[in-house]
């Protein structure tokens, strides 16, 4: 049962890749689950809940789809909960400003309910660098890591 | 059964943050699986098992106790797998350089080997600032999400 439920969260990851390419706020938004806690890229330190308009102007933000890749995916499942971890590429042409190409390690949680998984929480980050400057680390690729092995 | 399994894992993260007070690397370290994947503060964007020395090398760098709190933890079970989100703070006093005073959103992934829950995945992070600075934000406090409400 358990390969069953995991490549059932395995789908549900990839129609979200492909939801955030064409910029289906509607899609992404009904995964989560309405008690969602988000440990997000920027402030505050947590929210709660889904908050579909932020979501949408974050997408009409960029010029063209947002396109990404999913590396290292990692699918533990018990029962009714599960979680995820992976490196996931995200790019996007801005309309203003700065474009996107970014790798960020993400951590998600599941819980079933009738049948469905939804996230329950999500976790999405960059390190930074302690090196005094205390800036985002956005320019860490995984091949880096693999070299320094 | 789900109330014991958490209550196990709430009493592991509270030996564990008297673990950290104590500096007792060897107790921090019992606790992580073989095949932990961690996302961290600092780059790399993963590193997998647990680096003993590194965290020893880590306690050291700090003069007296390291301290903290954890607030708003939530502990997810289903079997053998679970996961727990919580904002967690930490504090020490610097041999060199800054003092660390810390909220650090916090995620772990538990699976229970051989009647004993370990950590396979831990995921700790704080935010950046998206005003072009792009400098981790080192200074936000759980109150201030409270006041915006």
């Amino acid at each position: 049962m358990s390969e069953a439920e995991t490549a059932a969260i395995t789908r549900m990851l990839h129609a979200r890749a492909e939801a955030l390419r064409t910029k289906d706020a509607a899609l992404l938004a009904a995964d989560y689950a309405a008690e969602l806690v988000s440990y997000d890229l920027a402030p505050p330190l947590v929210t709660r809940g889904i908050d579909r308009l932020a979501l949408e102007r974050w997408l009409a933000g960029w010029d063209g789809p947002v396109t990404g890749e999913m590396w290292e995916l990692r699918i533990d499942v018990g029962g009714d909960v599960a979680f995820s971890t992976s490196l996931n590429r995200m790019c996007a042409r801005a309309k203003r400003g700065k474009d996107m190409d970014l790798w960020v390690p993400t951590t998600l949680g599941f819980r079933k309910f009738e049948d469905r998984w939804r996230i329950v929480h999500e976790h999405i980050s960059v390190p930074f660098y302690m090196d005094g400057s205390e800036r985002a680390a956005l320019d860490l690729r995984p091949e880096a890591r693999e070299d320094q092995e």
